[in-house]
């Protein structure tokens, strides 16, 4: 069944044609600049290769049928008729509280993630355009949505609440969601099939890190814990993002400096993290660039970035009582295996050893990086998001 | 040496009159509402009792003077004359980067704890009024300084850094600054002598858990990381502090319900922790009585309040890459060995297990509190600031 998988940013929108559940990549892109100058279509070819095709589109619904266009294209084309497309699947960011998992979309469906749009307003807007303008290019085609939060959503209360007047929760829907979660529920169920073991009883920390970035604890299957917060800013030190920070100071720095809310959070979202202690990348072969040129502050910032994943990895083994498997994953988790060794590196007191051949050779492979001797098992597992939700569509449109 | 030691707040001034080195307290107390209507003064007298002065007290150096009054009076006086106080030492919360000690009290001491102003704009000014009230009253007389933030100077930058824009930190002085860092100083100190070891090779992690609350971990008898931030507000669950939050919560507040700055650091300072969730208290008796009377919102905080300590101590671990000795003190972490057994509960991964008698009866006392199979030393150590304070005063103006 060839299921098109669909991520719509504010101003991009990108797609995977796949053939499940082979998880055969038929097709891949997208569109960039939606609404802006200069906007265009980027596809690998079969090949590898990237060609740019320009056109102005000017939002959603032109960029999806762009997109349609292309797939069906005598020259770009990976399907003759868009009839071969059998459903449609969805990342939305924010599914709130009303969604654990899954869901076809319906009117119903779509009314509840306008809901969620209160506690989501960058994200859920753009996810819902992309559900339109489906809905009115191929109004036969299901749709599914497929929740960064739904994984996280079985977090226990002491975990997801935060230390504020309980009213802000139930009448602001304050509390800790979680991102990221169809990356964490991929890595660890692939972690239980590399490891042929059942999620029952395992403890297990799996650590996506890449531009953004996050730390889930996972027991018997499900998430307990999650660094990021109600928004992706909490948690890690990431690209542009801060991560962990005293709200007393941002709150002093907005009455020194005069920031209003919105420039407080340009600088701790985008201008933050590697970026903002380097002052030169938010890019980890950059930042590790400019570290062997002897800059200084990007050293700090590598530094600061492996002391925080630690720290969390510490707190997470705390929360689970002890650690069976963690996994790494993301751009940096997956390819980077001197990150990966730094934040390893005096864990023996956690019984976690890495082999240091296996490390180095896992670089987009899964990989179990783990010396023998090793209490823990520690994993490198590419992740999959697209396969992922690909995958949850399949199996909700053949109910 | 008869030493005067003061904290002075923004209304209230407590003292305690030491003798050293014996650490034999002559006489303690404090006046209250300063600056407020029904002002009084506080003493507890030689039996335990406490007595009530009430008098009019629009400022510091009249609080002051009416304590050195109260301190040489015949009905409760503890000494004859002011000549046989020798010294004064004072707490000061704020010394930001200038101090990583305490120091003598001179005019350029004192500019640099008024250029601390800056970062503390609440704390240190009502230290300093105290400072000059004293200087006043007694000129000759040595003070002393004594900061919060000093032990935790020793902290390296990967720790003491928020990921975001370098000139945040060098312009603005926005970094992890620590406080408590008396209590935890003093608390190692008497951990090393209790276990008859040096601090060298030991790694620490000290639990100051009262209505304010703050982790330390410490290395070789140095801190090297703490959970307060560059103010008190950042870290575990307190009586009514939020501890860590996500920033993007903080202004999704701010934008949703139109709090200005004001508005959000009152709700996270003086309305949030225990007292947020529960909706009833701050206080940890009031607290268990109603969990015990079925309140589950209290039941709730207090699961938030240890789960943040549990994630805390397990991140320290990591941080420390083991842990030899866990210290409990302040309020809580001294009486209530519930809290004690809830935290180390499930922390066997960690080679952590009580001895449940002698934590049971480790209330208000030093007491070694772990299991005799227990591969880590837990602790319950009463904290004593004052000793402290008046034990640096001494060394320092003895020489």
């Amino acid at each position: 069944m060839k299921i098109l998988v669909l991520n719509c940013g504010s101003s991009s929108i990108k797609y995977k044609l796949i053939d499940m559940p082979a998880n055969n990549v038929l097709a891949q892109g997208g569109v960039e600049k939606v609404g802006l100058e200069g906007s265009f279509l980027k596809l690998t070819l079969p090949n590898g290769e990237k060609e740019i095709l320009e056109k102005d589109i000017p939002e959603h619904t032109v960029g999806i049928k762009f997109i349609l266009e292309v797939l069906t294209s005598e020259k770009y084309g990976a399907i003759k008729s868009l009839d071969e497309i059998e459903a449609v699947g969805h990342r939305v960011v924010h599914g709130g509280e009303k969604f654990n998992s899954s869901v076809l979309i319906t009117d119903d469906v779509i009314k509840s993630i306008e809901d969620c749009i209160k506690v989501a307003p960058l994200h859920n807007p753009p996810n819902l355009k992309g559900v339109e303008a489906v809905k009115e290019l191929m109004p036969e085609i299901p749709q599914v949505a497929v929740f960064d939060t739904a994984f996280h959503q079985t977090m226990p209360q002491k975990a997801f609440m935060y230390a504020i007047p309980y009213e802000l929760y139930t009448k602001d829907g304050v509390r800790r969601y979680g991102f990221h979660g169809t990356s964490h529920r991929y890595v660890s169920k692939r972690a239980y099939e590399m490891l042929n073991i059942k999620p029952e009883g395992v403890k297990m920390i799996t650590c996506h890190i890449g531009n953004g970035g996050s730390i889930t604890a996972i027991k018997d299957g499900k998430s307990v814990d999650t660094s990021m917060g109600m928004t992706p800013l909490e948690g890690l030190v990431m690209g542009t993002r801060a991560g962990d920070i005293d709200t007393g100071a941002v709150t002093y720095l907005m009455e020194r400096e005069n920031y209003d809310i919105k420039a407080v959070s340009n600088i701790l979202n985008k201008q933050s993290g590697l970026f903002g202690i380097s002052g030169v990348t938010s890019d980890m072969r950059d930042l590790r660039k400019a570290i062997s040129e002897g800059n200084e502050r990007a050293k700090l910032a590598l530094d600061m970035f492996v002391y925080r994943i630690k720290k969390y990895i510490g707190s997470y083994i705390a929360a689970l009582g002890g650690v069976d498997v963690i996994v790494f994953t993301g751009g940096i988790g997956e390819n980077v295996n001197v990150v990966r060794d730094a934040i390893c590196d005096g864990f023996e007191c956690f019984g976690i050893k890495l082999d240091k051949n296996a490390n180095d050779e896992a670089i987009g492979v899964e990989r179990n990086i783990s010396a023998k001797d090793s209490k823990v098992t520690v994993l490198a597992i590419p992740t999959d998001e697209e396969f992922m939700i690909a995958s949850d569509t399949l199996e909700i449109v053949k109910k």
